[in-house]
């Protein structure tokens, strides 16, 4: 098995699902992230093979997935579906890569580290040969909560999204700007990947809805995953999650009830400190995290500080919070796990 | 002053400010609403004077306002600023008519009644000479609430909000498609309605936040409106509104917490039956309501009952809805206090 040691230099990096919005963002992250001398590979599905991307300046091969491909590859980040990263995350592991899974196939495994490196990072100083990237929301409201967090415990919160389009791929980024343009147009238009309309509307997020307690799959992920990345199982999280028609930055509205009142004040003074997060809460001129703000932004925007003024405990806390789905979300954060176990400065 | 019994023939009907989205949304209402022998007139700004608007296959000129405007109205439905309600309401009403407003001038008012017909439309039987019409935010939450609370007394109401461009009036909505269009024109476009970008972003809601508590005006308006309008005075209510990318339905996603637990399908049963809400509830095909849906329709949607299982009392329901901004919103529910008010239909 590779350590840190082995994997700081000349490191070989492979991106599974590298056409994907979620591969793709990988391999613009490891621009700046990667060491000067890494090689990367890069693999996609069948109809992909053969075509070309761009990497510092060299054009990288698309290569079909196999047993075989993992074969000298330090780094392996998976950004397709579970199926795919059920079948090559072991491979990958037994072969010596450090494995990074962007799917839900591993994350509420209990021999799985879920990671947000500014959260519970320190989880990656065993050097874990799967560690499993957290669901998109999740890791975008963690990073808002888990300095809360320190100042007192988080006991209760209830959540509603605003979730963008790449969530669901880079197939629905296009519906949304070609429905877009239907409806403006005056044009019918036939949804591929949702099956509502997502021009000038929003709707219930499109993950399968649990007949028995309501929930959807989306919401369920990112309750359990919070409670595993924060290591509160006692968190009492209920929340909402509703597409709406943004391309690629998520926000959530949260009502945050800790042990001891905060004043906004010390929110805003460990939200300011925290890596990661930018401080966005003018009151004056009514600017607060938005999504074309957190687009393409590494940090997480978080802002509306304010006391619910219906707790007369003064134990909540009313935020808001803009990032961006597809770095902090997914890519730049699994890009952050490889840098993390593999040293890269 | 005259009563129902004069107002339920040949009444004349003024719309003040009947230019602005709400002010043509009356007059559609009206369309359906008022009496076959209904006498309208239509008031407007200089700019728009002299222009005409059809009613009914009748072509109405728009008329200047001024306090002699008001002999021998009615009924006068005022769709216009604060200002110009205060101005010219007690006129209005000093000439014997009913006057129905939907500004937020006298809306807290302790001698104004703010009426929600399905709600507290019983205030009306002492024909009141001046109602207000509510918030477009509190009315379509208000009635998903109502049914509710007659099950079990709300205590604590948690929401956010995803509302509509039509909210700040027409040029709004143009401000929405014209950005939009030039979003995906690649071309640059300047905000003239709101100072923040609106195609493919949401924002927090563009009234005044007051510096001292962080809420802003559209919070403080619906939660002290709900509270009035329900006779709830103790109910804990916080709210975070949000603009979204939508022309004209607002949604609210709610968690209601009640004195003692509400099963889904007593929920169920008590909005199905509710006058003016339609449920949508559909979880295997994950068909919960939508602007698309509540765009032009006089009911409210609600939908996604499900008890929140962080509340282990089972005390919290949540609930998502979505209504039309111009209708139940504002001009439908002004015209459906003022037929009250006359006796119409």
């Amino acid at each position: 098995m590779r350590t840190a040691n082995d994997t700081a230099n000349n490191p070989t990096i492979a991106i599974i699902g590298a056409t994907g919005a979620v591969g793709a963002e990988m391999l613009d992250c490891l621009e700046s992230a990667a060491p000067a001398d890494a090689e990367v590979r890069l693999f996609a599905s069948e109809r992909s093979v053969g075509s070309h991307l761009s990497f510092r300046g060299t054009s990288i091969e698309l290569e079909p997935l196999s047993s075989a491909a993992f074969d000298g590859i330090d780094v392996a980040l998976f950004a397709s579906s579970s199926d795919i990263s059920r079948e090559f995350g072991p491979i990958a592991q037994a072969k010596g890569a450090f494995v990074v899974d962007n799917s839900s196939a591993f994350r509420m495994d209990a021999n799985t580290p879920l990671i947000v490196p500014e959260i519970n990072g320190g989880l990656l100083s065993t050097a874990p040969s799967l560690v499993a990237n957290p669901n998109c929301t999740a890791a975008i409201m963690g990073m808002a909560l888990w300095p809360l967090n320190q100042l007192s415990p988080i006991t209760r919160v209830v959540a509603s999204t605003y979730q963008a389009a790449s969530g669901a791929g880079a197939a629905a980024m296009t519906e949304l700007e070609d429905s877009t343009r239907a409806y403006l147009d005056g044009q019918p238009y036939q949804p591929q990947v949702f099956k509502h309309p997502y021009a000038f509307n929003i709707f219930s997020h499109n993950d399968t809805v649990d007949l028995e307690t309501g929930a959807n799959g989306e919401e369920s992920k990112v309750m359990d995953e919070l409670k595993k990345i924060m290591a509160t199982p006692d968190l009492r999280i209920s929340i909402t999650c509703v597409r709406v028609p943004v391309l690629r930055a998520h926000a959530i509205s949260m009502s945050i009830e800790t042990e001891a009142p905060i004043s906004v004040d010390e929110a805003r003074r460990v939200l300011s400190a925290a890596p990661g997060v930018r401080l966005v809460d003018d009151r004056a001129n009514n600017h607060f995290p938005m999504p074309v703000e957190a687009s393409g932004q590494n940090d997480v925007l978080v802002g509306r500080l304010r006391h619910d003024l219906a707790d007369p405990t003064g134990r909540t806390m009313m935020a808001f919070v803009s990032g961006d789905q597809l770095r902090k979300g997914a890519a730049l954060n699994a890009v952050q796990i490889a840098a993390v176990l593999c040293g890269w400065g």
